[in-house]
C-alpha cells in the first residue's frame, strides 16, 4: 500500500490479527511510526511472552511459571474436589472474575467441532479424565464435581453431552452445568424466546 | 487481567493502539499465543520499519532510501511546478491511489490547532516555503502550483488559510484547494446539507 516493503509487511502482519483490516492495519503503522519507542516497547512485550508464557502441564491454562504448573493448580486455597472444564484460558479469566468459583480449572483448548477436524482426542479430554482418575486413586472414597462452563452454542453443548457420557459410569463424578438463563440486568422484552423458555424450565423457587 | 506480568505487559501495549481497548487486545493476545511463529515474524517486521523507515529530507513521506529522500521526490517522471500539500504520508498514498495526479508531495505531519499547541512552526510549514524559493530561484520565471489536500475540518481550513496569505505576496505561486462536492455514487438524499451547499455553489457547466 505504501510501497515501501518494511511498511507493506508490517501492514500485512497486522492484518493478520482477529478483526483487523488492512485500512485498520495502516491506521497503527501509522501509529507506532509516530511513537518510535512504542515499536521498541510493543517487540519486548512480544518477546517477553514467547520467552516465558507456556501451558500448564496440569490444566492447560497460561502460566509463567518455571516449573511449567500454574498458581490455580498449585495454590492449597482452592478446593480439590471441584474442576470447572473451560474451552479456552480467557474463559478462566471470566470465571475468576466472577469472584464465585474457588475449585480447579481444566482447559479443553476448543470444543467437539467434526467440521473444523476437532474431534475429542485434539481436545484435553484424555488429560482431563487423568487428571480425574489421578483423584480417585489418592482418595477413593472422595466425590468429584465437573462443572461445564462451555459456551452455549453447538459445540459447547456437543463437547458437555461427551464429557457428560464419558463420566456417566464413574459414580464418584458428578457433572454439572452453567444455568442458562435471563442476564442480569436485562429487559425481558429483549431476551431471545429459548433463553426465556429455558429460564422458565429452571425457574427458582422464592 | 491475566494476573501473568508478561501477558498483561503485551495486552497494556497492544490496547494503546488506536481503536484497540483491553477487551480486543486480550483477544489479539490470544491469537499471538496460539501461533507462536506469528509473534517472531510481528516482531521481526517492526524491527525492519524502525530500523529502515525514515522521514523524506525533501518532502517528509515515508521512505526506506538508504540516502533518505524518496521515490516521489527523486523520479524525473512527475512535474517539478506542482506540489500537493497533505496532512499526512498517508494521504500521500490515497492521492497517488486517485491515478490523477503527476507532481510532487509535502507532508505537513499536521494541521493548525493552536488548542493542541499546533502551531505553525510545529509543522513542516518552514521547509515547504524553503523548497518553493529553491524551485524560483533555479528558475525565476516558472510557476508553481500548491494544492492544498488538507482533511475538510477546522484544522484544515485554518491552514489552509493560513498558507494561502503565506504565498498571497509570492506572484509565480497559485495556491488551489481540492474541489469540495457531492462523493460520486452517493445518494443526494444523505448528502450533508452544507456539502450539498458547496456543490451548488461550485456547479461546473457541461
Amino acid at each position: 500500500m505504501f510501497n515501501i516493503p518494511a511498511l507493506d509487511k508490517l501492514i500485512h502482519e497486522l492484518s493478520l490479527l482477529p478483526g483487523i483490516g488492512p485500512k485498520t492495519a495502516q491506521r497503527l503503522v501509522h501509529h507506532i511510526l509516530r511513537e518510535r519507542q512504542y515499536s521498541e516497547n510493543l517487540r519486548e512485550a512480544l518477546s517477553a511472552v514467547e520467552d516465558s508464557i507456556k501451558l500448564c502441564s496440569s490444566c492447560f491454562s497460561y502460566t509463567d511459571d518455571s516449573r511449567g504448573i500454574c498458581h490455580y493448580c498449585t495454590t492449597p486455597k482452592r478446593r480439590d474436589d471441584v474442576i470447572c472444564v473451560v474451552e479456552t484460558p480467557e474463559s478462566v479469566m471470566q470465571i475468576e472474575a466472577s469472584g464465585s468459583y474457588n475449585g480447579r480449572f481444566h482447559v479443553l483448548h476448543g470444543a467437539i467441532s467434526p467440521l473444523h477436524g476437532l474431534t475429542p482426542d485434539k481436545l484435553k479430554i484424555k488429560e482431563l479424565s487423568l487428571r480425574i482418575d489421578l483423584l480417585l486413586e489418592k482418595a477413593p472414597q472422595s466425590k468429584v464435581e465437573v462443572i461445564l462452563a462451555l459456551d452455549a452454542d453447538l459445540e459447547g453443548d456437543t463437547t458437555m453431552l461427551y464429557l457428560a457420557k464419558l463420566f456417566a459410569e464413574t459414580p464418584q463424578v458428578t457433572v454439572s452445568r452453567l444455568a442458562q438463563g435471563v442476564p442480569i440486568g436485562s429487559h425481558l422484552d429483549f431476551v431471545d424466546h429459548r433463553t426465556l423458555g429455558r429460564a422458565l424450565e429452571n425457574r427458582v423457587r422464592l
